[in-house]
């Protein structure tokens, strides 16, 4: 049975994991006959958003500890993540991944990525393994790839042509994308989706694109 | 397009609403053509679960602003529930249902179950509108429709022995039910699914029995 790593960065959209992504590529995952295995960094969250009012909250929750609440438990800290043990990598998107795996929220495209996340999949392209990004996720990918190729990464955010010219400054190729759709980076063996980067997304969609997603990262595993 | 209420508890399956079922509901109501409206009891989680450790913290939780992770901001307050406005209801489980919804955790079949609910779910039944119970929120059956029919109601929470014969001795029926199945009560319109309460349970099964309850529920509308 093929092992996905999953890279989980809290629980909810506004500040971790987005949960219904995390959730549908855990079934798409089953589904397509995998194994998941969750990974979130062990430390605190860049803050906490009451998901009700929109705003900051004093409150102070762990990335781990709340990643856990999507994997029923069944989490590792991702500085544990073995990547001779997998043989793709899949992160579901949410602000959790441009606030807590990354400073992409206030810096932009030239953000610090958490380096366990980097070194983890550095590691996994040069093993010729496939890596999944979903959502905001591949907004990471021309800094994560800076050094790794010369090529452009082909990648869709969506339709946010804001966000696409500001991954096209920073190296990356963007391609519009509907949300039950991927695009495909064969060379870098890259897969991408919109999950709900889109404002027309609806989650049958995004489950769509999420499964059709996972089913390409195995086929190229 | 028919409308389903759906009550969330939280957002964890330790203290709150079980996130794969509750995120799993949404799926299978949009899959099936149907709207669903997310509820919520504006009030103090029980407590807090550490879901990585299992142990309970010293935080404080409300219950709606909780459940907002799970659907993205778009959450009501319970009381604000108008069962003239929804076709059906459906309770995705958790932990939530016997802490939140309802005090089963700790004191059983003769629990307290929180007054906005029994009284929106006895207003649906009067009005000939079908309920869906997901995982343990079954277990709250007896109780809820104790003054409401001289019926035991047909029900299922998986194969839980113990859990079951409780069940039978408060007044309900319970049939023994594979996670990717479910029971229908047609009389009292009442359809449920195990949902994560078999040991054998996997987010495939779980997706299975949810999208048969939803469809069931539909169609009982």
């Amino acid at each position: 049975m093929k092992r996905i790593g999953v890279v989980l960065s809290g629980c909810g959209v506004f500040d971790g994991a987005e949960i219904h992504e995390s959730v549908l590529t855990l079934l798409a995952i089953e589904r397509a006959g995998a194994q998941a295995i969750c990974f979130a960094p062990d430390k605190q969250q860049l803050h906490v958003i009451n998901h009700l009012s929109g705003e900051t909250t004093t409150e102070k929750r762990n990335v781990l500890v709340e990643s856990a609440r999507i994997a029923r438990g069944k989490v590792s800290a991702l500085a544990d993540a073995d990547p001779t043990a997998l043989d793709a990598l899949v992160l579901p998107g949410g602000f959790g991944v441009a606030k807590n795996l990354s400073d992409f929220a206030t810096q932009g495209s030239d953000c610090l990525i958490e380096p366990e996340l980097s070194q983890l999949i550095q590691k996994m392209y040069k093993a010729g393994k496939p890596t999944g990004f979903i959502c905001i996720a591949p907004a990471l990918l021309p800094k994560l790839f800076k050094n790794l190729t010369d090529q452009p990464v082909r990648l869709t955010i969506g339709n946010d042509s804001h966000l696409a010219a500001m991954i096209e400054k920073a190296g990356g190729q963007h391609v519009i994308c509907a949300t039950d759709a991927m695009v495909v980076d064969s060379q870098h063996k890259v897969v991408t989706t919109p999950g709900y980067m889109r404002e027309d997304a609806s989650i049958a969609g995004v489950a769509q694109g999420i499964d059709a997603l996972v089913k390409k990262v195995l086929e190229l595993t």
